[in-house]
């Protein structure tokens, strides 16, 4: 047994080895790390209650139920909703937005035109037009004026439903929530916000954005694990009479109303069916917390700040395309070194950087800003990035450039 | 600092005592506890490689790719199958039931009949109620051939799809998985078979059953940790112009083909949409080796006989009314001592017992079985369970008897 526990600490030492020496910044994809207490929530959810929540009256059943209301009071209270239980949990932010569309889309009547913005990522894209219902995509603006003139302009008699993201994945363009909510409130227009990439890093009240629900994914700017995505409903959905509306997605067994052949009139039960991701759904409460304890306008600031410092290095380097620089302060910057950003990755992996490359699921915003045919290259950040690991990557980029890898 | 930190250990020590002292009974809920090894496998994920798998192509984001597929691999393989990209993963059994039923109905044409079994879940009756196409129910027997029978009468012209589980949730029977396969062969209807209660338990090989896919969670008799379900496709969904035809059902980006605004033709990226569970994952790779280790045979062998010795106990007791007593071996025995199930399972809580009651997410098999009008007790076991805790359990059910708590 020597030689083999040997060699798997020395396997084990070597990882770690590669891990502390690579600088992670693909943050808008996952975040990496996450907080340790996010870690620990996990192992505890799965070592000492892992029963399944709400199927059962024994006690490792309902410490897991409680587990999954804790984190639901959280993620409503983040978003500024006195009504926990209207958070529904999925999978990730694409069976969310997938979950919200479907869903809403049981309201809409003869209402069935959806519009969608130009800066839109597959999550959202993608469900509306295998939903078959008509759609016009519109354009986001320098100002909110002019994003608000664009929405108006795309409007149809039978628009029933907007669905935009709250900001871009690659860039700072950014759709104005409250004012787009205004006009869906005034013209009864269902309001759908994909919070994916400002979670976590802007003040979001789903009462103030005025939509009727918010979607995202948990492992993003709220550091959760990677299983979870969620939806937060308006305050109307917390009556019967509004819920009893939504279409049914994904049916099944949910511990409520055996006997019936149909899902519950009610959230969250209507939307959530078979057993709940507890491990990664007591991770997130965690990561709320930890999201909450620093504040998101400090987040915000820091991710922010960290890509004005990269745009700034880049520029003083010469010869990098900077994509979307111009646009508002967020927390990645789309750039290439190359005309292969793919290439420019995989040299920047090799000196130990972890950037993504492509598209990123949202090539309409990519040919927006100019990028190639093979997309562009994305560093994103998170708050446990630092100025010097900025400077590092300035360095390698340098350095890749000088030695012609790329 | 001290006090605070003396606190959470006692608070640790108190909880744990409380763990040690529960004897878990519900594992057809979930299983719990798992093994460690998965435990650590979802540790290790989230810590050391913690990256979106398929995204991007720094190690991280690699790593988290390839522990998607080993998990691929050995849950193929489990099935006899050599196509680990015929593993979909979702994030519970009903979501994939639900995307089983959803894009198969796709591939059905005009013959839009289902037929399923009297001893389903919820998760097979309410997805094809809420899917508008006709359907029918038919009886299992107590033998292979009268199973058969009953499904052949229940048989129409435009019977496109039969869904059943292969065993019942709450007691042994079962449906004659090859019988029925080959049954769909000769008559080109598809065959979703649902193995949640016996997987990890009973082997199964997709080609013998002749199904089109197995759907199950990874979290109940493959050990892994909630968040995670499967479905494994036959051989022929490997090519592109099988896989093509299957209706996609939950849309958006996976990291492939970002360009086009529909899901690829391929699996599993065509029923895959958005970040994969990771850690879940990770964790049911080790589940699934840990079955593999012990084997399928030898961990059904165990479950039986601790079903078989808590229904010896309880006949020797006297005065409990067994459900489905004498149907075929298997994990779980349904039973009460009371009129009030729930009643009696407070009770049993009390005294450190983890049982369900009530309809199990299957009301009809209960019904058959002829419980009551609150449903049932159901005690369901895992290779963890004693033969000592059966006798406890007994002594348990006798003391509460006894004081009259029920």
């Amino acid at each position: 047994m020597q030689p083999s526990k040997r060699m798997k600490e020395k396997r084990l030492a070597s990882f770690r080895g590669e891990r502390e020496s690579l600088i992670y910044l693909d943050n808008a994809a996952t975040t990496f790390p996450k907080p340790p207490s996010v870690y620990e929530a996990v192992l505890r959810c799965m070592k000492e209650y892992g029963g399944n929540p709400g199927r059962s009256g024994h006690r490792l059943s309902m410490k897991a139920a409680e587990a999954v209301y804790d984190c639901r009071a959280e993620l409503a209270s983040l978003f500024g909703s006195r009504h926990p239980t209207n958070v529904v949990f999925t999978t990730n932010a694409t069976a969310s937005l997938n979950t919200a569309i479907q869903s809403l889309l049981g309201t809409l009547g003869e209402r069935r035109h959806i519009l969608l913005s130009d800066i839109e990522h597959n999550s959202v894209l993608r469900p509306i037009v295998s939903s078959g219902c008509p759609y016009s995509v519109y354009r986001v603006g320098t100002t909110e004026e002019e994003t608000l003139r664009n929405v108006k302009k795309a409007l149809r008699a039978d628009t029933g439903m907007i669905v935009c993201n709250h900001l871009s994945n690659v860039c700072g363009l950014t759709n104005p929530a409250e004012a787009i909510g205004r006009l869906c409130r005034e013209r009864d227009i269902r309001f759908v916000l994909d919070v994916s990439q400002s979670a976590g890093s802007h003040r979001l009240h789903i009462g103030k954005i005025g939509a009727d629900c918010l979607c995202g994914p948990g492992h993003k700017g709220l550091y959760g694990p990677q299983g979870c995505g969620f939806l937060l409903f308006a305050d109307a959905y917390a009556y019967e009479e509004t819920a009893s509306r939504l279409s049914t997605v994904f049916a099944g067994g949910n511990g409520v109303a055996s006997k019936e052949t149909s899902m519950p009139a009610f959230l969250p039960e209507r939307l959530e069916a078979g057993t709940l991701p507890t491990p990664a759904i007591a991770g997130l409460c965690e990561g709320i917390r930890f999201v909450k304890g620093i504040g998101e306008d400090e987040i915000g600031r820091r991710t922010s700040a960290l890509r004005e410092r990269l745009k700034g290095n880049l520029s003083a380097l010469g010869g990098i395309r900077v994509y979307g620089g111009d646009t508002p302060p967020c927390g990645s910057l789309l750039f290439d070194a190359s005309s292969d950003p793919e290439q420019t990755a995989a040299a920047l992996d090799h000196e130990g950087f972890a950037l993504r490359s492509g598209f990123h699921c949202a090539p309409s915003v990519l040919e927006r800003l100019g990028c190639g045919e093979f997309g562009a290259l994305r560093a994103s950040f998170s708050y446990f990035n630092t100025a010097r690991e900025i400077d590092l990557l300035t360095e390698a980029i340098e350095t890749i450039i000088k030695k012609g890898t790329v």
